[in-house]
């Protein structure tokens, strides 16, 4: 039987002693000496960071946006990258995708077979049948989102005030989580909110955006993270253009959040 | 100024008569005289369709998850095949997306500058911010995800009871089409919830799945068309593989359609 994707997530994480999870949006638009606006240059950046940086993650985030705004060219990076990373780390497929049972079995075929990625990032909205094919392979994760920390997640999320739609989302997925292969979208920057999703899913791992760039409280979100049930702190901008953006600052800051992540593991 | 996306969508239906939506779902699965299961093959039979077909529909689905399935080939095939197309008909690029806004800018950038395409459909979990990028140019329409004829859309969309989500993002959706180019997607199989979006919604275009291979109901469907925001009827499946999946049982399959969309009209 394949081993279920918690127990891989967690062996990864053992294996490098670091929950971080490092997001590889490069931005054509921003400054960087590993990169200008030509998808070359990116290609090029991307590969040096992760040879840089691979033995202390435990996890690269893909988030397709940033790959497809460049067109079939940008697709086709995005396997290449997948490839490139193997299995020197998880590889979490950030397409936040959703759709009925038909298109979601090619969504899952193309993130999981296609592209080979360990786990993907999938919408609750459309409900059970939409994320069947995303957790049908024990092997192979699927977070769902259910919490974020941009401004828009006041307008359906959190509504209504009562039994809000994310605490809805969290108990759904504990309650589906039969092949330990589950896991939340959670943003970092609300504590009280993360207490609250933990009561409702103690068994599943928390994928954390919002920690750096965006603000959030890295010791508040390593707090909900259990021993069976992980968090995954992912950080992007604030590693990838950290200080000038050179690899010697990206390897600096990715030791400074593993610095701080064993502490405040301690 | 830029003509805004419902003059667009109103014209295109005018100009072909009929407020039909060909979804270019290719199954490398199915039994079918124009393609096997080979990239190649599929891409001959999608412009051959297109061909024999585009001067009696309105617009043409694309979802992507039949063209990221193919992997890299096959997303260059969606691209491909939407530079085929042209302006021989508007083009919906169904790729269900979400994301928080600078992801979204990406994808809104894939969607509408890369790919050249009319219309996308969203995601509305994240809110406002996350619909932003797509309906920021009045001419580039997007399709909220409304609620949908699948049977998970129990789960969440019509929850709570009283006020359900998709009653709510119905009347969002209405509050943000201040430059006329939003739309929703709505499942075609119940009359009744047809009817109640419709009241908070009086002013949006619909985007109407369901009808055909899923077994919904035309003249229901028809029936909440407005003549300032028009119904479309996407039918994917229930034409394309019409009878033995033949051109001339895809065209009489799209002339049947379009008799009974006529019909009901009158």
């Amino acid at each position: 039987m394949a081993t279920p994707f918690h127990t891989r997530l967690l062996a990864e994480i053992e294996r490098k002693g670091t929950c971080l999870c490092l997001g590889l949006d490069l931005d054509p638009g921003r400054d960087s000496p590993l990169h200008d606006s030509t998808l070359a240059s990116l290609r090029e950046a991307a590969e040096s960071i992760v040879e840089a940086t691979w033995t202390q993650v435990a996890a690269y985030k893909l988030n397709f946006a940033f790959f497809e705004r460049h067109g079939p060219d940008g697709y086709a990076w995005l396997a290449e990258l997948a490839a490139f990373i193997g299995d020197r780390a998880l590889i979490i497929g950030d397409g936040k995708r959703g759709d009925i049972g038909n298109s979601a079995r090619h969504y899952a075929e193309a993130i999981f077979g296609v592209l080979g990625m360990d786990a993907a990032t999938v919408q609750p909205i459309m409900g059970h049948d939409s994320i069947a094919p995303f957790i049908a392979d024990p092997a192979k994760g699927a977070f769902v989102l259910c919490l974020t920390s941009n401004p828009g997640a006041d307008d359906f999320q959190r509504h209504p005030p009562g039994e809000p739609f994310f605490m809805r989302v969290a108990a759904w997925a504990q309650s589906a989580n039969r092949q330990k292969n589950i896991g939340l979208v959670v943003g970092a920057t609300r504590p009280d909110d993360l207490d609250r999703i933990r009561k409702v899913a103690p068994d599943l791992p928390f994928l954390m955006p919002g920690v750096g760039a965006q603000g959030g409280d890295l010791e508040a979100a390593l707090s909900a993270g259990r021993p069976a049930a992980p968090v995954l702190i992912a950080v992007s901008r604030g590693i990838l253009y950290a200080g000038d953006g050179s690899l010697t600052n990206i390897t600096g800051a990715v030791a400074d959040y593993n610095t701080a992540i064993r502490a405040a593991r301690r």
